[in-house]
């Protein structure tokens, strides 16, 4: 047992960590003008351009992707602390490194499942960071916790798919970069019922797909993973090539992709609560009142020790997880992912909750990124199924074990 | 010791529940699309007017009014049901009735402490609902929470004064409706610590004033409190006629507006909490997840029995300070108002939260008024002074009662 | 709507109040000294008789009866402040009011659904505080929360009942003093779910019964209610006129007397947290730590302010039920008396855990009555149905009425 | 980075883990017959001793004790996952093994501190395990959590040093087979404020010693520990050879204690965690009520994952603050041992609630191990330093970390 980070992790994070004071903290207000003064409230702010250039050239790129062909070929452990790191600014810095979701868990997927063709045509333009993606799951009729239950449609018509069905929470769907759409929905709903599902790539342009509106989260954008959009696709019909894998492979490809994506989530969760403590100590410093700093209260005494008590926990199980799913893989890890999963967006959530408190009025407004950062932390109690799924399927196995 | 409402409030209960199912409900989903459609997020959906002219037409007007002059002529307690049911429906019901902050604040204010000229001139159209104000207290550079350390000036010159100073969260000043602000600064630093400040009426258009932006809340505009914005007042000068009272007697002042303003944010809390609480029980029956209403999980049950325990025991809490306050005055009651301030925030905030995770994704979007009602309700625990600052002052009092 | 107490209650609180203050208080530390040096624990402290007779002598006597002929005649919305005042020295005001359960639930069993007879030869001693009593429900082997499932047997034999069965937490039983035990047990395992269950009035001297132990809590004997025995029954014969009302009654009975039993604790729990407070008031103006008394520190006054929160919300809550009782009847009250049921133990638990603190290492031992209090205040989260039978019980009544 | 034990450490769980099925486990029942019927409530089980004979047979034994010339010679990071499995049975295993509180702390002074009479006389009997020792530091008079004000008075007299003063909670000094307090006192009031202590060694049998009485814990003896005493040092004459280390050394040797002292307890508390958390999955299996096992019932279920959930995270951070002080030593690791000592009782405390909970009033019984474990883990919150001081520590170094 050993708690220190390897060595490429180490002078990984060196980079990193100076690639975040030099350009990305400095470029965090640039980028908050320029999205106030947008005509579209979608758009990406044009520094994020400068900032890829930057973080490609100094190698600081597609770090996410295990593959080493196609990308840093860092193992999960090496990642998270980057992933971290990039959690401390994370409507720039994953975007920047070509690491934002949904992108990340497309490419895995394309990595993994693609043809070649598929690859050449959508893989390498997401590689370089040309183009956005997003993933189309989840749909407004059925409770999204159950994923067996889609409702779309995809039906083999000679050598295309047809595809019906209404989506919405489709991550990604709203850059205006955004050029391929990954499609959950039903080949068979007659197969078994976790063979039933496949996945199909949809360009964005395909006639028939309408993007109907983009979803708040609290009266955000969530621009940084593209928005999520309410999607309808009627009768749209895309190459049977299109298909990812084979017909049935769409919940098996989903849940490849889950879990990865989870922990990306929580990695990243671990620095934006690092970051929460560290405005919440400035401030508690500088700001005075009743004739003394707000450092001196009790109270905000407590917050801050009990906020560096959660954190550390949080982060060695997301280590922890991520060195499980290194040597044991994904299914070994199960029962921790889940538990990262419910235990890490709370953290982060109670973390900000008294950062903000202890910014008064300021901390829910725009001049902070305090509540924004909120409002993705408690969107993650149910973005990937919600926290009580996890804890009922957790605690399933643990009382398995414990059976007579 | 008597727990029934009286006849008056039974009555106007029944009238008014009345019109929220008949006008404001129906109302709420045209606002929404009104408000979805519109150029300048700041404006009221129109249907608001055929709102307020049908409310006066029934006689639900100026209910929160004591002063049977100018308004209802209601006690406390019997205004606090009534308040509570417009909390159901809290971006229209308040303002329908032209009972909404901080019009209702400001109106008792000039009620209160207006000459006849102040009346006439900006206390008759606020009543008839003509034209919304805005309150200009707190301040960015000082902390919030302790309203002595003011920094705007108002220097008396002549027959006018003159104001500088910068502003923000001016509550009401973004609503294209607004026509004066009472501005909160010191005439005489060199005064008693309560006596150094003073309020004065500045009409919106006087020369000087800029009105810099919109505060975000959570991402939202708080648009029914007429938005909180950013004011300079630069060499903004009024008739000395203007002046609120006399010299000095701002914090005074202040601190008679705030007991009501307090009481009158937690009956409505107590609404907003029912009414999701009841959303919470309806989507429960109708969403079905792996075979079965989530009404039949535990733990949603959990949430729905426990929402209920603590929506029962703050409502009597808030009711029993009206009475107090009706009964002993604002000073008797400070105690209560304390502990209801601290309490109907976070009891709101917390049946709100567990409405939304039921809702699952759909519940942090537009689409549901719950994660809107949540940023209110987590806005109210710093919004008139942070839980902790009235936490500290109960129990000094608490404290000071079992000193030896 | 009014939150004063009636004449009638004023009266008798200022009473009680100067009862505690002249008797009761000062007889604490001599009760604690009388305990410590007995040879049995389980007796009573012989100071307990002197505080009975004064209490008597007093009027303060059988408050808890609002039958008239037997009790005190008054309301519950009458008793409970009064119930609230002994809680504050819950180890002996009850008794010495002979207000203590399990007696008060047990005269009232008989003074409703008792014989001429039993009433003679059980309820008249009760009343007169000469002897205990025992109630026998629990037992070992099936889930208390569901009454139904009861295994011990009452069999007609003759002109005698013959009971066979084993029970634990039989509250009352290991009192020296207790004369007579009330069974609930089957008489008719075929009959409807609930006409299977019969009560039997049992004298503790009985061949065939066996008090076999008293069971702890959290290493306490819980003397005041007489503790709690593990009791076996076999073949126990009593004459056939022991019958409390009729044979298949057992349920109703038990149901009648729940009601009761349970507001009586949370009206006493009330009572508890009031002492914890101003206990922990009192230590916390006392004790000095880093060179100022720890009242000064932030944490110590949020704690203390929380307290006052909870602890005026619940009792409002406690009060609304036993009006509720009144007005509406045991019924009527149902969904208010879970709720006090779930919320009163959880909160004087809380309160009693940062007294606790407050007291440091002390507080975790005898020399306090903290701990003490604590270990009733967290029993009560299971006795008369645990906090999660209740909550779903509630939970379903508020789901059906929103349901389509 | 790696989160696998090493190779000593497996083999010594697997070691101790069979001693734990094969006599640990089985001897809890006769312990607790053989508690329940002794004359003394001090005494010791007698199948301790067997135990202990086992352990060391079996070379389980002293094995906290990093020093290789005493003890085991192991790691903090290896004896962390053996304390834990002895957390799993902490009536017996600690004592079985030699390990247990607070000889473990005064053995540990004695090897590093203790001149070679001192460790012929004290070490090697408690080596053995012949005798056991009490630790005493608390003084009612004064806060616990300020070390600095101890009253007791250890005044240079010749060639001895004479004791004055009033002790409780001294550990260890109510075992019959207590043969040595370690008592700390000041020997220079005039001195700097951490030199003014020192600590000396007095054989229980000494003239002038007084063990008043046990202090209960929740109603516990804790007679593991061997209890907590009041004890009264009259005058008490000890050699001046007695003085462990020199004069002005005692506050150094007691932040050298505390330590490893606070470490151990979370380790263990990890351990009893899992006991916790392991009855409670049997006992939900078992248990039916409502016709199904309450295995079945959601809230049950949240209960065991979130359980789970936060014992990964404790023993995490409880084995990195282990390895912390293998690598960087106590001081290093300081913000380690402080936010384990916050975050594991409250952890363990927590988890066997819920325990209790799943178990009925069987669960706050003497019937199952589980309300004296929570007397245990609550009483750790105040032990050694409550959580609030803990919390402002660790605050303060945090917020000097970002002072401008």
């Amino acid at each position: 047992m050993d708690f220190a980070y390897d060595a490429t992790t180490e002078e990984l994070r060196g980079r990193l960590l100076r690639f975040m004071d030099e350009h990305v903290h400095p470029a965090e207000a640039v980028a908050h003008e320029q999205l106030a003064g947008a005509a579209d409230e979608w758009t990406r702010p044009p520094v994020l351009a400068e900032l890829k250039a930057e973080a490609r050239r100094q190698g600081l790129w597609n770090l996410f992707l295990p593959d080493a062909e196609h990308g840093a070929g860092l193992t999960n452990l090496q990642y998270a602390p980057l992933a971290e790191i990039t959690g401390r600014s994370p409507q720039l810095a994953p975007e920047a490194l070509n690491c934002a979701a949904p992108d990340t868990g497309n490419m895995e997927v394309l990595a993994m499942f693609g043809t070649e063709r598929q690859k050449q045509r959508w893989l390498r333009p997401l590689l370089e960071g040309e183009i956005r993606s997003a993933f189309c799951m989840t749909e407004p009729e059925v409770a999204s916790s159950d994923a067996t239950n889609i409702a779309t449609s995809i039906r083999r018509d000679g050598d295309s798919y047809v595809i019906n069905g209404r989506k919405w929470w489709s991550t990604g769907a709203m850059d205006p970069n955004c050029a391929v759409f990954i499609v959950m929905g039903k080949t068979d709903p007659d197969a078994d019922r976790h063979r039933q599902q496949s996945m199909v790539l949809v360009p964005r342009d395909t006639p028939g797909v309408t993007v109907r509106r983009g979803m708040r989260v609290f009266g955000y954008t969530d621009g940084s993973h593209g928005g999520h959009a309410e999607v309808v696709f009627d009768d749209v019909r895309v190459p049977a090539d299109n298909l990812v894998a084979g017909e049935g492979e769409g919940f098996a490809i989903a849940q490849a992709r889950l879990g990865p994506g989870r922990i990306h989530h929580c990695m990243r969760l671990i620095g934006t609560a690092e970051r929460a403590l560290e405005l919440m100590c400035r401030r508690a410093n500088e700001r005075v009142a009743f004739g003394r700093p707000i450092a001196h209260q009790g109270v905000v005494q407590e917050w801050i020790a009990e906020s560096r008590v959660r954190i550390e926990q949080a982060r060695l199980l997301v280590l922890k997880t991520a060195w499980l799913m290194d040597t044991v893989g994904n299914k070994g890890a199960h029962t921790e992912i889940q538990a990262i999963k419910i235990a890490t967006p709370l953290m982060a959530e109670w973390v900000l909750d008294k950062a903000i408190q202890v910014h008064g009025a300021g901390g829910v407004s725009q001049d902070f990124p305090l509540a924004q950062l909120w409002a993705s932390a408690r969107t993650l109690r149910l973005a990937d199924g919600p926290d009580e799924v996890h804890r009922m399927s957790l605690a399933k196995r643990e009382l398995k074990r414990h059976r007579a």
